[in-house]
């Protein structure tokens, strides 16, 4: 009867995504932001449901949603599983509240049958991952881990209101546990690419989330009218721009795990009839190891000195931002490919280009996380979907996952 | 006693030329825009300049400022001399002007030395070459040479007002002159390239302008996450367009004098951690023959497709612009050169690869340009300049082309 009743409780997560779907500050599409009114009935929503799984609900200082159930008695560790509630503007229903509300119908299925738990669980529901109201993502985890700076709570809004205003705190909070109080933080999140589909799986584990370097490339040239400068006087900023763009692309596809991305380009004076003097690129690299990732800038960066060189352009190379990556632990991420092979049959292993909850929560405890796929990898999108099959899985998955990390910390003990 | 009255002449002419640079619609830069205040003002001060060589003046019905010298009595032919005295905005002091002013100075040079000319001499100030007001370029040489159309007269500049409006004209005017009656037209114009600069001389002829196509290419691609898509499944639509800038700038680069330009381009959505979906790349392609830009066209084109199909991309090619070129006259031009010899010792031939009213004015008569060295060859930027030394070797060959003229004339007769 397990599978019926789980075959039910995935029902109702479908059901109940598609209700915290329609709670939106926009009347036209889904957009969820740091401490809004949506986001406050979203947590008012969510806790309800919480409290229907049993779990006791409290809302900490930054805003997080936090549901615990007690278990294992005194001195019993706790196993944090969550994601955020916060959304992108003209959002998908699946990204961030999928790893929310599965967790909730987890919980609530191992409580159906009675199973008794030898540590807490705590599921959490983020505040703020997606920066959008602040330009500045991770508020929500920053705050539960103790990692909010003084600098954080200054940010102010487009209206001007800053952090700390929006908080009504003073001073940034500690973590909400102590490191060696924890089994370890569990996220379920949409893949947000293409790779599980492309294999014809629901679920995968993720061994590390990639570091990510953002750079911003000025090429100067010289403009001239593009009838009169003969080919051979020109100092093109778009020419070199390009090639740069397609040695950044072939360099990248020779050394996957890699991405490189120019995603943003803007030509000076940008008129048909005049040869771009300027040129600003933007390029984002990620790997799933910090060697890899340093090891490709440096040679970007050559390759990129060197087309200046070669066409006698000015290069200015600004790093914006630089995040490491985060490997995620090696025993929870087993255990949770031993489910997912329990479930689906085969468990692939991927990387995560993407930033997660995740990254922040490294801090305080070992992190896993289970990947769901998503049709056509699209996410932060209306369209952003999850079947309702693999929403089965991926429940399956997690709640085999608690189990067994029940059986395996109790042979421990 | 000739070559110092001509230094004078030239020393006089620097000083109007910056007497009319100061005649501006803006108080900060030079802009004159098609009958602007300004203009109206321009055109009264050119006027008085005019009649001080003995010129009659008047202004046609599109505000061309005609300034004529009656010679070689009854049936004689009439010589066409001159350029535009609007600007762009922002604009140099050079561009158009100098094609006025300066051979009213020769006609003043030839008037003090009582020379005789064999043929009557108009000196155009056109009222309207750079398309600033109306997006439509060449409303003054057109409405000389009869070629402004009933749909110019409904064009309508940012304020709503109507050329027609302007002009307070009913209907388009016909041909100042009948085409039998003209010798020809020769335009004085600052090269707006480099090319004389590089080879270290002042002036040059050009042997035909070149005709231009423009289009607009939209490269269709899919978006993406720059972190959760890997190299392999990406369609990146500014990789594609990246693509053919390099392709577009090698092909142009070996078939010499073609010129290809890729000025403007924008990428969609345009974000550091998005794969663009979506770009849009112009193309400007200037050839002086019209087969050598077809077939260029051509072959970009299939180039276009080609990596298109090859990265799984949609391209849409659109064509929105169309010139021929413009052949100068041979007889009129060999006469040019001889003068540029004559003054300079070499004469390069060059092709203008800019529009110039010697375009429209070839429907009604032979042309032929003299270009005149600029300073790092920029124009349309208030720093647009030609040296003392320069102009004054122009008026040189200018006075030198018309007494030549003057004496092939008289030959023929």
């Amino acid at each position: 009867m397990k599978g019926d009743a789980l075959a039910g409780a995935a029902r109702l997560l479908g059901r109940r995504l598609e209700e915290l779907g329609r709670v939106s500050d926009d009347r036209d599409g889904l957009t969820r932001t740091f401490h809004s009114p949506a986001m406050r009935r979203a947590n008012a929503l969510v806790g309800r449901w919480m409290r229907g799984a049993g779990l006791a609900v409290r809302e900490d200082a930054v805003g997080n949603l936090i549901g615990r159930i007690e278990a294992g008695g005194r001195g019993a560790k706790t196993l944090l599983i969550g994601s955020h509630l916060d959304t992108v503007r003209d959002a998908g229903r699946f990204d961030g509240a999928l790893g929310v509300l599965l967790p909730i119908a987890a919980l609530g299925d191992l409580r159906r049958r009675g199973v008794d738990l030898p540590f807490a669980v705590e599921v959490l529901g983020f505040s703020e991952e997606e920066g959008v109201r602040f330009s500045s993502a991770y508020l929500g985890s920053k705050g539960y881990a103790g990692r909010l700076r003084a600098a954080d709570l200054k940010l102010r809004d487009a209206k001007g209101i800053s952090v700390r205003q929006v908080l009504g705190i003073r001073a940034a909070p500690g973590p909400a546990h102590r490191a060696r109080s924890l089994l370890g933080y569990v996220e379920v999140h949409i893949e947000q690419g293409p790779v599980l589909e492309s294999r014809g799986l629901a679920t995968g584990v993720v061994s590390a989330i990639a570091g990510q370097t953002r750079a911003r490339l000025l090429w100067r040239g010289r403009a001239g009218h593009a009838g009169t400068t003969p080919m051979a006087m020109r100092r093109d900023a778009l020419a070199g721009a390009a090639e740069f763009v397609l040695a950044a692309e072939a360099f990248a596809r020779s050394h996957s795990p890699l991405v490189a991305t120019t995603g943003a380009i803007a030509a000076l004076p940008g008129a048909a009839n005049v040869i771009p003097g300027e040129v600003v690129l933007s390029l984002d690299v990620r790997h799933p190891r910090d060697t890899g990732r340093r090891a490709a800038l440096a040679r970007l960066l050559a390759l990129a000195r060197g087309i200046a060189s070669r066409r006698g352009l000015g290069l200015d190379w600004r790093q914006t931002q630089d995040d490491g990556a985060v490997a995620c632990s090696t025993d929870l991420t087993a255990l949770l490919a031993r489910s997912v092979r329990a479930v689906q049959g085969r468990c692939p292993e991927l990387t995560s280009g993407a930033g997660h909850d995740a990254v922040v929560i490294s801090n305080l405890a070992p992190v896993a996380m289970l990947f769901v796929r998503c049709r056509g990898g699209l996410s932060h999108h209306p369209a952003e979907h999850v079947s309702p099959r693999d929403r089965e899985t991926a429940l399956r998955v997690v709640v085999d996952f608690i189990e067994g990390l029940s059986a395996t910390h109790e042979r421990r003990i």
